[in-house]
């Protein structure tokens, strides 16, 4: 995949009004305590609550009518389902959303709420696959995957888009990676815009297949992912492998206590909602201030999806 | 206190660079959901996270030179204590802050980082003014309380003048009433900008003492508030009063169950931190829709303070 920069800003004003153009945040408390300049693009305040909308939404767009018109259909207990029923409904198809039986009720709420059409299974990849399977078959929708697909990935990469236009003075750029479709996509941006930014993926050390892909530069599957950082446990898919190797920087890891305890930072000193996946790379900024210190960094926000039932430090 | 809206633009001025001019959010939710459009001003981002920051450093900034010099002093177990820490140290001179020994420790810590000079003392009010009395003849230092002070309101109503200025079409105005410092201020900002415009107070049914007030014409102090809004709990001061019973349309008042309900959904729908006061103005307008249906209508949402270890709803 080797997309120019313009096809990324094509993908952004297809989304166009669609999806927000989310804020950037700066605090006085964090340029200090990490000394440096932070800027945070807030994909929690997206359209549902998650920078998911925008690859979801222009993969469904891209789609050809014909194609298009027996629905789309995935598989996530996550960001993803609830992304993929909204830009469905958006183009007026149907979404079939397979889902674990022991889904979280809220998750299955925010699809409903979109119009999406769960199909519950068993729990597991291996009956997530099976029903996709079957659903696929019996409805003929387009399967639209949660991160290793063209279009997806150009989605994704709007956010970083939108931060470095902005902001053209950046000179690192920070992403959480789970799937890596965040992490391809911003990077895809910033080589593209700035060949001159260095760009960082940011992993949980109980979850970090993609370090240890980048390292050995074999596509290393995750192993039982132990982490609070729910959006990423997954593994990266060859397509998103493939950009990261070639654009990336580094992948630094985090330890779960760090992410809770700068998960924590994030709600109490900027005030916003963040899901853990978020404190990720701030956990990896604290870790290796060498990176960072006196340079100009963007930091993706990546959603604020979070139980507030059940608090990671309560 | 009769002033002018140039007075306020002046404050707003003085004010400049140390005060955030805050965000507006709106949400497609809140305004399907409410059936109106909801401008939401986000003090909650605010330097030390609440409006108080505004009143506290006009006050401080407009002292006289020779006044300035020996101080200022307030009692205050709240947000006044660290935004008046915090306009002390801008201005160069010491805050002396009288606080209940059994505040929460987080406020002492936001008080000292701010550099102010803490006296606990015994809870209840009786010893709270007993122990600014001293330290003001001891230190010789400028009470300066945390509403009922011309240029503390002054402050406060530069938010609303934020508000207004960014959206002339406002038709309505709501805020919450605790003292009242917030909601006169906003009462005059609005009246001197717009005289159409309606301006609301919302207060917890379980402090109600500013409804009682404005309804007999009588100040009638606050009596065993028992309110999770912990922002709420005082009385109106005279020229608080005098302001609102002068220029407020009406007093609305929430249940409790309502203040945590809807705190809750601002939380979940807008991802942002907010204290249980700022929610008082939502769950009015969910019970009085034909105040709102149809209008534009601006919420100032007054901090984001919260013990992230005590959620209401846990």
């Amino acid at each position: 995949m080797n997309p120019a920069i313009e096809d990324i800003r094509e993908a952004r004003s297809l989304l166009g009004e669609n999806i927000h153009r989310t804020p950037v945040l700066e605090s006085a408390y964090f340029n200090s305590t990490y000394r440096g300049t932070f800027r945070f693009k807030c994909e929690n305040f997206q359209k549902t609550g998650s920078f998911k909308a925008r690859g979801a939404l222009h993969a469904v767009l891209k789609l050809e009518e014909r194609k298009a018109q027996k629905g789309v259909v995935t598989h996530s207990s996550g960001n993803h389902a609830a992304a993929l029923a909204r830009a469905a409904g958006i183009r007026g198809i149907p979404a079939y959303i397979v889902m674990p039986e022991d889904a979280p009720e809220i998750k299955k709420k925010a699809v409903r709420s979109y119009g999406g059409i769960i199909t519950l299974c068993k729990p597991g990849l291996e009956n997530r696959e099976l029903a996709l399977q079957t659903l696929h078959q019996k409805t003929g929708a387009v399967f639209i995957p949660p991160y290793n697909y063209e279009d997806v990935i150009l989605g994704q990469a709007t956010a970083a888009l939108e931060l470095l236009e902005a902001f053209p003075d950046t000179e690192v750029l920070i992403a959480p990676v789970g799937g890596g479709g965040l992490l391809s996509g911003s990077a895809l941006s910033a080589r593209l815009l700035n060949p001159e930014i260095s760009v960082y993926g940011a992993e949980p050390e109980q979850a970090a297949d993609a370090r240890e892909s980048f390292q050995t530069k074999e596509l290393v599957p995750v192993k039982n992912p132990n982490t609070v950082a729910d959006g990423l446990r997954t593994s990266l898919g060859p397509l998103t492998f493939e950009i990261i190797l070639k654009h990336v920087d580094d992948i630094l890891t985090a330890s779960e206590t760090d992410i809770i305890h700068h998960m924590r930072e994030i709600w109490e000193r900027m005030k916003i909602i963040v899901e853990p996946s978020c404190s990720v790379p701030l956990a990896c900024i604290a870790r290796h201030p060498e990176l960072f210190e006196g340079k100009k960094t963007g930091v993706i926000l990546t959603g604020g999806n979070v139980d507030l039932d059940r608090l990671p430090w309560v």
